[in-house]
């Protein structure tokens, strides 16, 4: 079958990759639609020292994980499908049945992540596995492009959720990619009144105005704490000084949720959290019924994912769209739809 | 009167400072004890610093603090007094009540806090100036030099109220200086049945075994983390490094109360705390609320903190004192007895 696998850096188009088995618990579905994430970008480019790092933490389940940078790499974790086939003894969705599901794999050696792996095949791909114990059924004849973007939204919901956010608190949400304007959205949703985006990018702070932001702010035209004294603080941005940056000029009592995914050593100064007792949140994914929240949203409409997706590629088209989403003002969320 | 000021980076003794007079709602006290903190060991030595930082950051009302490192400064915020006479048109206890208060003075130009000051004497005094409203009259006939560890013992509540942490979580507790060991009794007094303190030194580890602690560890012999898998950690300690060892070897899910104060800036990896979405709580100090319930813990004998206490100087010994408390072996709380 096709599939687009990443390779000494970069992404490969193959069209010899063996249609994967379905084993006991399994099933085997046909990829519609599957998002590009910045984390695949940033493993591209970074793939060494995310390992490294991973490895070099104790106390995380993913410490296991282990990965040869030297041979093909599958990745592809937002994705939406249609069932193919069960594998032995396994009930499910009849086929042809649109699905989507958290991206973990359970077989027989244990639990997959579908994330990046030499064997477990993601959703750059025209087929791939999925378990059926996970699979959710996509509702409401529900655009399976847009299905593809649950994932995502669920990490800000997650975000959101892990926040405590009250409605009438003012939320501020620094960077408009993909992460941000999942945060948007589920601010939006859980009914907070005053929310606050801000980005560089023009386009980003449209984009973010019609997920829900009621205000934008150019921070080229100054810190968004000289204009906003908000009470919880989502860091969607992820470079080295963004968080000593929100310690230094956060109002007292404020709280910081780290959204962003930050690989490098960072610096900080303790003396600002604690001069004015800010909390620090770092969040990773989301729940399983977040993830199932988060496409009901979509599917009622409560959340309108389209203006999102800003390109859509075939399985030959993954390289070049890597290299186009490191333009903030062309793109936000590239589909591969195979 | 006699006191002892900060010159030049060292404690210096004074008997020509004059008697402070109370202006309207103020009140004239006998200084009965003053402990020394670490924060003063801290300010003595780097006092320029720690202006520095407090200037660079907004959103903080201590932002506005200005001292002049050129002039004496005086300082001492863990003090019991006795009443001697109440500024114009003020109702207060009867001359002689034992009394403490949060180190707060209410002045015509507004909210001064007690703790380094070229002008609002503190504890390291014969008298000083309190505010009526915040008196809190010390119950029981207890030790006045043990009431002058309700600051400190209030900062551990503080901490451990912060944290949120349940009965059947374990909490591990890392230095076990005074904030540390406040920490600890605040722990046992919340019903924690599982404390685990760290610490270099010997002496330390069994203060920290008198205060409540079950089990103490020495990190000189292998991490902590490779011992204990706390839910909650209490970081006091206050250098470089010790956030980002936290932040790598603690268990998913944790939650890190930094009570340790360090004042350089530090080096964390945040993929560490994402990966692992720990939350990161920075506190400092107390509410009124904790303070009084300190001062009543200790007062009805659930807290004895009589074993912190390692020594007790005159006025002319504190420059000595704050040379001695370098120590860990030899000291952890000293009490200036005017």
């Amino acid at each position: 079958m096709r599939a687009a696998v990443l390779r000494d850096g970069r992404m490969v188009y193959r069209d010899d990759v063996p249609d994967p088995t379905p084993g006991p618990g399994q099933v085997l579905v046909e990829v519609a639609a599957c998002g590009i994430c910045g984390s695949d970008l940033h493993f591209a480019a970074h793939g060494d020292q995310v390992l490294a790092a991973t490895q070099s933490m104790s106390g995380s389940p993913s410490s296991r994980t282990s990965v040869d940078l030297g041979a093909d790499i599958f990745m592809g974790h937002e994705f939406s499908a249609r069932v193919l086939e069960a594998g032995p003894d396994t009930d499910t969705f009849p086929s042809g049945t649109p699905v989507t599901s958290i991206p973990v794999l359970l077989a027989a050696k244990g639990i997959e992540p579908i994330v990046y792996s030499n064997t477990t095949v993601g959703g750059y791909a025209e087929k791939m596995l999925l378990s059926a114990p996970l699979l959710v059924p996509i509702p409401n004849g529900l655009d399976l492009r847009h299905a593809a973007l649950t994932e995502p939204m669920a990490v800000g919901l997650h975000a959101v959720n892990k926040s405590g956010v009250l409605p009438g608190e003012t939320a501020l949400v620094l960077g408009c990619g993909p992460i941000g304007m999942a945060i948007i959205a589920a601010l939006r949703t859980s009914g907070v009144e005053d929310i606050v985006a801000a980005d560089y990018s023009r386009a980003r702070r449209d984009l973010a105005t019609s997920m829900g932001a009621h205000r934008v702010l150019d921070p080229a035209q100054g810190s968004p704490f000289d204009t906003v004294k908000p009470k919880v603080i989502f860091e969607a941005v992820g470079v080295p000084g963004i968080i000593d940056d929100v310690l230094r000029r956060a109002p007292v009592g404020s709280r910081l949720v780290v959204a962003g995914v930050c690989m490098e050593p960072d610096t900080v100064h303790p003396f600002y959290g604690i001069a004015k007792e800010i909390s620090v949140q770092f969040v990773l994914a989301y729940e399983p019924a977040e993830f199932t929240a988060s496409l009901q949203a979509i599917a009622e409409g409560r959340i309108d994912v389209a203006p999102l997706i800003t390109g859509e590629v075939g399985l030959d088209g993954v390289g070049a769209a890597f290299e186009d989403l490191a333009d903030p003002d062309r793109h936000c969320k590239i589909l591969v739809t195979p």
